[in-house]
């Protein structure tokens, strides 16, 4: 069992541990349904692998790791009632099993409980994490709400779309890997490069799913492929192609997004992905997330470790970058 | 100036002082407008009195007592969604101004706001004060979602609404007691005691709201008498009276409850009313609160701190005894 896989299993068995069965038990169900359902549970690997890396003892990163995968399942459940989304893992969400009082006032008790988790370690060490935690929290929160103003905003730039991700996504996987450091009484300027790391990484990540999102292996991902385009989001792609389009270009572009029923779903698909082509936006993306990818190891090359131990790290982000689902 | 009025201007000088402006501004607006639209304050009020109760440095307590204010307030925005409440303190609510959308996410973000107020302290303060304040979150919401269920729950009993207004509104009485209590370092017997006093205090506030909302003058109060007689909410005064009822006073009242637009709603609310002074309930209730506001006193009484500040909590726990509004 290599180290990851080791740090992976500790995750799974302690979320499976916690029962999440308190009263009133329809407060609580959905919380057990999110919790017990999966997903890759990258944001407490990634706290764990960074106190690794400063030589902390990773059994003090558990519960505020996963704090972190609470409050991050929270923040799905709260998004998928204002996306109105059906599906979150092949399964139904919280608000279309339950209803959306239900999703509100769930998500709210998983936050609560996140900050719980967060105390569960060393006192000297809640402070510090609480700083790092409520920060990323608020910041993530900003992230939505500018995703959610995207959708009716016709002059969003490039710009702003990093400007997102980097609040909803790259964050709070920057806060994963700091609360590691942390924990391990890492120095000042290494528990900044870990973060920078993470922010980095993050930007790549958000990126490889939006190139996922349209290019993807169906299967694999667990997506149907398109739906960004189906949806009219502004990702990194369109907001791309709008930018280096020529008139002729744009003019489509923009009268295939604004086409709403009048075309069917596949065939503006279609039409879109052959714009993306003739752009050659895949490879724009590639080289997008190649510069945060690059800017990831450097930052890790600075820090002052066991290059065994920062090559940990480095092949999981190398795993994030080159992964098909 | 009394002691009591210096504190509440202390509060409402920190609260004004907040500019909650952050971006994007469609998240902070509403969170601006909550704040700053005024209420009672009592829970900040309670923690610096209990902080100078055992002798504090309030001016360490005052960010942890507006974490507690703000975090009560992100409760009601998201309750008015549950509820759909139109008006809160004579004004539209968050959901309606605005929509739920972004009272959803706005709510959010004050509830990690709240977190990072509680950390404005001395460090050595901060994993005491998380610990109580979390486990007080994760109660308020219960008691929300059993709120929520006694609306369709025909078997609701008084021991069930005691338990259900202990969590909604008694726990963050006695946790911020109890706050203001850790941060003056007070002895442990102590602050269980104020916490204590917090509980029974909030069970008397409670009764006297639901008593207000029947008997107390409209324009005092400042909400539409017998509003929760036109809403069939379960209070405790409907349950007490189905509790003492004799079966023809039971089925008049179960007949009253039910017959949602078969009646006028002035018509419904003298019926009920009727009822009720048949009953006795208004004079049940305040038996019930006198109870509660004894054992509070007894709790006070236990506490090792100087008579005259002793004075101070027990003026204020009778002035919300008998106030009209």
């Amino acid at each position: 069992m290599t180290k990851i896989e080791h740090f992976q299993q500790q995750i799974n068995d302690l979320i499976k541990s916690q029962q999440f069965d308190g009263n009133p038990k329809a407060l609580y169900e959905p919380i057990a349904y999110t919790m017990h359902q999966g997903g890759k549970r990258l944001r407490p690997l990634l706290a764990l692998l960074a106190c690794d890396l400063f030589g902390g003892d990773t059994e003090k990163v558990l519960y505020p790791a996963l704090a972190v995968e609470v409050f991050h399942n929270f923040t799905l459940v709260h998004d998928d009632i204002m996306d109105k989304a059906p599906l979150r893992r092949g399964k139904e969400t919280v608000y279309k099993k339950w209803n959306s009082d239900i999703a509100i006032l769930s998500g709210d008790t998983m936050f609560a409980l996140a900050y719980q988790y967060t105390l569960k370690t060393d006192t000297a060490l809640i402070p510090g994490i609480l700083q790092v935690f409520s920060k990323a929290a608020i910041e993530v929160c900003e992230g939505q709400q500018m995703d959610m103003e995207f959708e009716t905003d016709s002059e969003v730039t490039l710009a702003d779309y990093l400007d997102m991700i980097r609040l909803k996504t790259a964050v709070l996987l920057g806060a994963s890997l700091e609360i590691g450091a942390l924990v391990a009484s890492a120095e000042t300027q290494d528990v900044k490069a870990i973060y920078d790391f993470g922010i980095a990484l993050g930007m790549a990540f958000q990126l490889k799913d939006d190139l996922l999102d349209v290019y993807g292996n169906q299967d694999e991902f667990g997506k149907v492929s398109g739906g960004d385009i189906a949806a009219n989001k502004k990702t990194f792609l369109l907001l791309k192609a709008l930018e280096i389009a020529d008139k002729a270009d744009h003019d489509q572009l923009t009268k295939l997004y604004d086409s709403k029923n009048t075309i069917a779903e596949t065939e503006k698909i279609s039409a879109v992905k052959a714009l993306f082509e003739k752009l050659e936006i895949k490879q724009a993306v590639e080289a997008a997330m190649e510069d945060y990818y690059q800017q990831a190891i450097r930052f890790l090359r600075n820090i002052d470790a066991s290059e065994d131990k920062k090559e940990d790290l480095a092949s999981f982000a190398s795993f994030l970058y080159t992964r098909n689902y």
